[in-house]
């Protein structure tokens, strides 16, 4: 299925809708023109569309496996992940010390963003090496910083994350692995850990797994989470891949989508490990690859919105069906536009909130306090709504297809397979939710409130020229003020039943502000797009707030027997 | 994964929502007694319960294929098949008179619920065959009627309906296939059709598709179009099968869900068929067939809503994570309770609709035509409200699971793929809701007013006892009074735009009311799901009214270029 990457709705957004001018304004990133921003985008829209889209289906057909302890990887992978290694996208965010590209977040979203539309699957075994290097770069002694972060930059290793054990899924604080000290600086890691993703693959020298387990006599819960790098091949003094480390990929799971990306069951067998960061220090490390791994996954279902839409889109204008008026396409049909709509309004919302938060992100690192306490609070916004776009999205793709949606050679339905995991790995949306009305409203709501300001701000300028649109903007802003107020006028467990909605809400919120500030670019285009979504989108977020109000109670009223039949 | 046939929910809304007592006082179903429904109820389900539902999953891992052209069962299917139609249930809504067991449709819609939520992919079978047995019973000569009635009742032959071919899918009247009278008061069918859900299998003597076909100099478009039976085996003068008919199955295709049921590509090459009714009056046969095959079709998508909360709410007990009260089991996470109550809340709604349909057709074949206008207007919110159910209930059956839903031993995921082609065939929903907001409405909204007055009559009565319940929904039928009279003064055409916002918001209306009458019934558990739904879900109605409302230029006037990237 052909994809081409959304190079030009990227430079959009950049320059009319998010003002990437701030990120190149800072020193770090002074070398960000728009000349050398074209130029990253172009080269990575390239890759995606001429290497990694190829790729897509026969990942879904031929599925990683296992073959003697080892997983071989589907027809075509090692090829396009030596594209992706050799373009510099595996380091494209990391320091320029160790061989890194030190692209700014905003950059690397819609890098990642881009290859994840192509091939998620694929994709994602860099997006976790990215979490690594930042996890290495942020915690690691210098000497394991100089050993591994090289070869991890360049592509040549491959990096996971090890968190989950059967007993422990989103409550990682009840993992068992242990770390035992062997006396001589190193650690001996045995348990076991599931999903993890690309646990090995056939065309990386080394996998180098980040893995969290408990030193002797540790606390219990997250307090006693140490963290561990156990590479699958030990490297010799000059940094080679010698002994092959007491690890092993048991077993891979037979998943609803991402048939080319192996999820394995990990037995580790008092591996050598070393650690990173300090003892007990673990959620924090954790944190820093988690962090932006959510942006990372919020992106990627972007990115597969992208496909679905466009796979939709050529569908409906090239499918004939009916007394439809123009070309006789089923893009005629209301139905079918409104669907197709919906999609590309959605892709575009859930896009801008991304980038939005990658920006917070980068302006964060240069000192910005309150850009850093925005990231904070968009960034589950950005996983759990990106996320839910591209399921969505992808959903609507199958039905725009009618019955040759249900149909697997059209492709349509491997977009939502795929897209189905993002809203649960990474922390399922309903974590990200929690973490928003809970951990992100520690500040009192401040981060939150200086948005709504800001969005209330610039829906009042935007009166002059779109003031059909602005209104409504201006609306949604102060129902969010009034939300969050409910919000913070309950204690914490009796905001967990509306945190879902909450979050949806301020999404919708987002998305409309995004639209607006595009519309007001001008372009006829855009500010069609953005009317669409304002009076038939924007709506839906005084039913989320509702169900926010409707309280704690309306929820947990409810036993369990009350749901049984 | 073990599944119980929602018996008691069936009796709850039969008795105390919908009043299938007016069924009862029918002569023709005067033996309906509380006590003969229960047997018919307790005995479905102990069929769904042990034996089809352990199909389940063979079906899905073991697909139907096709070997030299026959098709292969998956695994099981013969022996369910044969419970199936050993049961009666093949030929339970057909007349006593070939052998049938006369079941109200109310009935039936339970039965089919049942066992689609048993397994759908085996259950699409007999409820195909129903379709076709109705058409017979409807169209056919007294000699046809004679011929293959008592066949199909029985089960010993299957039916299928042969509508689509690969240029005219939503579009009927595009079809090509041919009928040439041979001189002998048959015809020669040729054509292909595609899309032929169990065109072929293993386990019956026969296989009657009936098929839609052009006789020579018929008109263009729908109104040249004639129904055909054509049996895969033409019957002997004793009913006996016997000559191959020049028919056959082409090939299997590869969907997203329903292994089980062979979807084929079926060749007619000059094949035996005869005419059933008049000549040129395919569609009046074919809307026979389609009408109840409709209902039946969103009710079996509620049955998928139904096991996908069961095993979601099994999970949800037992998985133990956190921090959570009581039992320490994340069902007492109130995101998870949320989730599993959205539901329990929606399952339930969707399946007193298609109920409250079904008693609606089964009043109007004694010749209300109220209650014909009702059952006209009701089917299409029950198809495509049934089957949005179904999708939306099984992807937070999935989300409910976390890691484990994403991975294919847990079943979770095979509910979404089964699920999701119900929203597309017999009419995909878009279909559905032009059929409500145009043909439905020719009689100038008098059935829409009619059952909105009756809901705010319901509703006023109602303030007495649950009055906090019993305003929204009053509320809510007056904004739907609002939207039908918005949806009156526009043209058809321009109703089109918002014709999915308008039959959500309908169906959220009768959701709610549904959900206020269960609470009437004064059982503490229906009154707090019913104030779940009320105050949680019934807003998102607001929403959809408003995106009716932006009106269909909102929609129209983004081009295909303003939607591609």
């Amino acid at each position: 299925m052909p994809f081409n990457a959304p190079v030009e709705d990227f430079r959009f957004i950049l320059e009319r809708v998010i003002g990437f001018s701030d990120i190149a304004a800072t020193v770090r990133h002074a070398e960000m023109t728009p000349d050398v921003t074209d130029a990253i985008l172009t080269e990575g829209g390239r890759m995606c569309d001429g290497v990694l889209a190829p790729l897509n289906r026969a990942g879904d057909l031929q599925p990683a496996r296992l073959e003697n302890g080892v997983v071989r990887t589907s027809p075509g992978y090692a090829e396009g992940y030596r594209a992706i290694a050799e373009g510099g996208w595996v380091g494209m965010a990391a320091t320029p010390e160790h061989g890194g590209m030190g692209l700014p977040m905003t950059l690397v979203t819609c890098i990642n963003e881009m290859m994840g539309g192509a091939c998620l699957a694929l994709q994602l075994n860099p997006l976790m090496t990215q979490a690594e290097i930042e996890a290495l770069e942020r915690h690691a002694s210098p000497d394991l910083q100089k050993l591994y972060l090289p070869k991890l930059i360049s592509g040549e290793w491959c990096g996971t994350m090890n968190l989950t054990e059967p007993q422990a899924g989103s409550d990682v604080g009840a993992l068992k692995t242990k770390a035992e000290p062997d006396g001589e600086g190193t650690y001996r890691i045995t348990g076991q850990k599931i999903y993890i993703t690309w646990a090995d693959n056939d065309f990386s020298d080394n996998v180098v797994h980040m893995v969290l387990a408990r030193l002797p006599g540790a606390a219990e819960g997250t307090k006693g989470i140490s963290l561990f790098l156990v590479p699958k091949l030990i490297p010799d003094a000059e940094g080679k891949p010698g002994q092959a480390n007491s690890l092993r990929v048991v077993s891979l799971e037979h998943k609803l989508g991402i048939h080319g990306s192996p999820t394995a069951v990990m037995e580790y067998d008092g591996a050598t490990g070393w650690l990173v960061g300090e003892p007990h220090g673990g959620m924090a490390a954790m944190f820093t690859m988690m962090n932006n791994a959510r942006l990372g996954v919020g992106s990627q279902a972007v990115g597969v919105a992208e496909a679905a839409t466009q796979a939709a889109l050529a569908y409906a204008q090239e499918r004939r069906q009916g007394r439809a008026g123009g070309s006789g396409a089923i893009v005629e049909h209301a139905d079918v536009r409104a669907m197709l709509a919906r999609m590309r309004a959605e892709t575009f919302a859930a896009r801008a909130i991304t980038l939005a938060c990658a920006k917070a992100i980068d302006l964060g690192r240069e000192g910005d306090g309150a850009a850093r306490a925005r990231a904070a609070l968009l960034t589950p916004i950005a996983k759990a709504f990106g996320t839910e776009t591209g399921i969505n999205v992808a959903d609507l793709g199958i039905q725009v297809h009618g019955g040759m949606g249900y149909i697997e050679e059209t492709g349509a339905a491997q977009f939502l397979r795929d897209a189905r995991i993002t809203a649960i790995y990474e922390g399922t949306n309903g974590i990200q939710a929690m973490d928003l009305v809970g951990r992100k409203m520690m500040d009192g709501g401040a981060a939150a409130y200086a948005l709504i300001d800001e969005i209330e701000a610039d829906a009042k300028a935007a009166r002059d020229g779109v003031a059909e649109l602005a209104e409504p903007v201006w609306q949604a802003a102060e129902a969010m003020r009034e939300a969050t107020e409910w919000l913070l006028e309950h204690e914490t467990a009796d905001r967990f039943a509306g945190a879902m909605p909450y979050l949806r809400a301020f999404a919708r919120l987002l998305g409309a502000y995004y639209h607006l500030r595009a519309a007001q670019a001008g372009v006829g285009r855009r500010r069609r797009l953005a009317a669409f979504y304002i009076r038939r989108m924007l709506p839906e977020q005084a039913a989320h707030i509702a169900a926010l109000r409707a309280g704690p109670e309306s929820v947990m009223a409810l036993d369990a027997g009350d749901l049984s039949v």
